[in-house]
């Protein structure tokens, strides 16, 4: 079910790094967080428990993949895993890698930030996306 | 394996709602926000892909069997589903019944509240805390 007014119905919602029948997976393209990905389901369903049983194990083991090959790469300090869609109600799990360095450490991304953060940390991770994409992408071609 | 520094390994981290074996579930207790629960990994585990397969779906079970008591319940406009952790890097999940009228929507909760929400809206809730409790209790003791 496609819903025309729905964002992520209608677009990608980001840099698309892996396509799967039921999912995607997107680099989120977010100012200040280079390692933040989002799993997307691609049918327009509104809240997780409305996914039956055996999606809701695919769609974890997308969120398990891609937080894995972050943590592997990326090394972060944590990650973060939300569905929030208050603003696009369409289910979609932020995966974040997050840093003790980075602009809101250890406050949500979603708040305000507390530090400036030096362009070359940032940079450090841009050239590590690759890899990481790479990576996750391996993971997710067996599920 | 406990670690005798984490908050959650050594308290409920809340009004404990329901006991497992693997897990709890706990009334928040966060102003503004009657409809805020936890489900709490009872071993001290920091990642969600450090738990093994098996107690993902146990986990997310039990993160399916909250929410879906605080919809059939409480009627919240979204749901919002979180394992965050940057303070205390012990896996809990939070369940919070969000509504357009709340203090921070459509922002997370994490953030600045946008708007005073009259008392009466939030007591309309308290008052059924109970039964969504019961419901959660039942769905729960099944898993």
């Amino acid at each position: 079910m496609s819903h025309g007014h729905c964002a992520l119905c209608t677009t990608d919602g980001g840099v698309v790094v892996f396509r799967h029948s039921q999912f995607r997976v997107v680099r989120a393209q977010e100012a200040g967080f280079p390692g933040f990905y989002r799993v997307i389901w691609n049918a327009h369903v509104a809240e997780w428990s409305d996914l039956p049983p055996q999606d809701q194990v695919l769609c974890m083991s997308a969120v398990t993949a891609v937080e894995r090959a972050l943590r592997d790469v990326l090394a972060p300090d944590k990650v973060n895993l939300a569905a929030l869609g208050n603003v696009v109600p369409h289910l979609h799990w932020h995966v974040i890698a997050r840093y003790r360095w980075d602009s809101h450490f250890p406050a949500p991304v979603w708040g305000t930030a507390v530090r400036e953060v030096p362009a070359d940390l940032l940079e450090g991770l841009v050239q590590q996306l690759a890899t990481a994409e790479s990576r996750l992408q391996a993971a997710l071609a067996v599920l």
